[in-house]
């Protein structure tokens, strides 16, 4: 059949059989381990279960291809969060880049803080501080210059500890799982507290996750007009914070169907793992439990960034799954 | 090499083999014309020039998959919108609906007239009045069942003049449109003035369009608990209005990426079409111009639904395609 069916093929039909081909070729390639930075276990073992329940044509779990919604949040599900969240790392670095053109800054004690790299003294201010420092580093630009200023620091800033970039500092086997349910007909999304266009400044080339499945903590864009051509700004307010309750208004909002899967690290994504799993049918959802100093970081209920208590505390009894870094994953980054 | 590649396929690469010639046999009936509800011409010549020039791989105004990012319209540019948009005669069912439930409405003149069915009286109150129909008719629901609601009104609600349910008074052009798009890797989405959850109810059935490819106008949402889950519940007032200048706004916002190309009807669709083709690189620009009374509506610069002035002018200077509904369709409704 194939090949009588090939007899008719034209230039554009040559293309769709090399890109049945290739498909092939990837689906042979899975058959092999689609997780191979995890150790064999009950955790990767309900994942692959999941997954081979959900596509399953006829069976009791199937779910169609556009309902395969999975969300992900990122600071410490899929990159490192600690000792601060990259995006305020960001934030200060850009406070003092651009502290000689804004000397009254010197005034505030927390943008001084924040000039002198001092993390401890720009974060005593509390939130209302953070936000200050945030919408002075973050706001004025259209999107797209936004977003070239912070891919820009991203090839250039390095974590102190590894001495590597920060898209170099996210999770191998994450890395995977992102693309094993991408191969099984997932869309996947990721679902974080940290700014929408910080992230899709580097999402699609990273993770795979193309702008328009990023959905985020969003500042305010003013349309307005400049040179005859249509300009928005951002505006140094915070309009939508993704985090916490905040994560199923979001996906709701940007994504407009209950995810089957979510994957989270704190008690911020609480609420979307709950949101996730307390939807009808077959569901999955995930903690990244940090409890390895040695490769990466331990830490959990009595930490400031990533908090993880009451996620931790609720997971058996709802079916969370826990992992633990330091026992499933073989490996840690890339490369 | 096709037959020794089959040799080594197992029985999902046999799946991805079949893809591969299903989308072969899409391409060959596509040879012939993508969009046969079109009369040859100008404008349908342009629309498949600029196809043809962004999907030309190695050439100068090629466009890679991932962002060929197509918006539409809804409202007058992919279903009717006279008398009155339908998303209003929805509202006004609606209020009749519950008006049993609200007895005090009868003492306010706006939902007087509403529940008579007296549009007219209904939209005499102005925006103001509207928008607090709009906030008792489509507020208190989850999103999920609020599209519940649309979509059993959808199944039954039909359209004075001819008939038909809405979901049939959609533009076969236009929906060839998508198709051909969609078959040319482009992603595309609705951008409309329209309430988001009111067209996520029809746009993956009727148009092909999933929800969160669906950017419009949305109502609060807020997060509570029931019954041990997690509720979100529609408020009654209107958080982002995604018409005019904020189409560019929510396209930055739900999309993040700028469209190549954008199709449209009335000036609420003018920034849109502006924020595309004032982008660097090939884009494409379409209005369609209800100029037919005979199979359609005949409105544009004095009409109070779908105002089309400021649009048209600009049009030519632009380099915007103005379409004629009834010199360049061939047809109107599918069917």
């Amino acid at each position: 059949m194939a090949r009588n069916a090939a007899i008719h093929l034209g230039r554009r039909g040559l293309g769709a059989l090399a890109t049945g081909l290739a498909m092939a070729a990837q689906a042979r390639a899975q058959s092999a381990d689609p997780l191979p930075s995890w150790r064999p276990g009950p955790r990767k073992q309900a994942l692959l279960d999941f997954v081979a329940a959900v596509t399953r044509e006829g069976g009791p779990d199937f779910v169609p291809p556009p309902e395969r919604v999975a969300t992900f949040d990122n600071d410490g599900t899929l990159w490192v969060e600690q000792p601060a969240y990259t995006q305020l790392i960001f934030v200060l670095d850009r406070i003092r880049a651009l502290a000689p053109r804004n000397p009254d800054w010197q005034q505030d004690p927390v943008f001084r803080a924040a000039i002198e790299g001092d993390i401890r003294g720009a974060v005593a201010g509390g939130s209302e501080g953070l936000l200050r420092l945030v919408g002075a580093a973050q706001a004025g630009q259209t999107p797209e210059a936004f977003q070239l200023i912070v891919s820009n620091w991203i090839g250039s800033a390095r974590d102190a500890r590894w001495n590597r970039r920060y898209d170099e500092l996210v999770y191998q086997p994450m890395l995977e799982v992102l693309a094993y349910l991408r191969a099984n007909g997932f869309i996947t999304f990721i679902v974080s507290g940290g700014g929408v266009e910080f992230m899709r400044a580097f999402s699609e080339r990273v993770y795979g996750v193309p702008p328009q499945q990023v959905v985020g903590t969003t500042m305010a864009l003013k349309p307005g007009e400049q040179d005859g051509r249509i300009v928005l700004t951002r505006e140094s307010h915070v309009d939508f914070i993704d985090d916490g309750p905040g994560k199923p208004v979001g996906i709701a909002r940007f994504i407009g169907r209950r995810p089957v899967a979510a994957f989270g690290n704190s008690d911020g994504d609480y609420q979307m793992l709950r949101y996730t799993t307390e939807g009808a049918g077959r569901r999955f959802a995930m903690i990244v439990r940090h409890d390895d100093a040695e490769r990466e970081y331990a830490y959990d209920r009595d930490s400031h960034i990533g908090r993880l208590d009451r996620a931790m505390n609720e997971a058996p009894g709802r079916g969370w799954q826990l992992i633990s870094m330091k026992n499933d994953w073989a490996r840690v980054f890339p490369g």
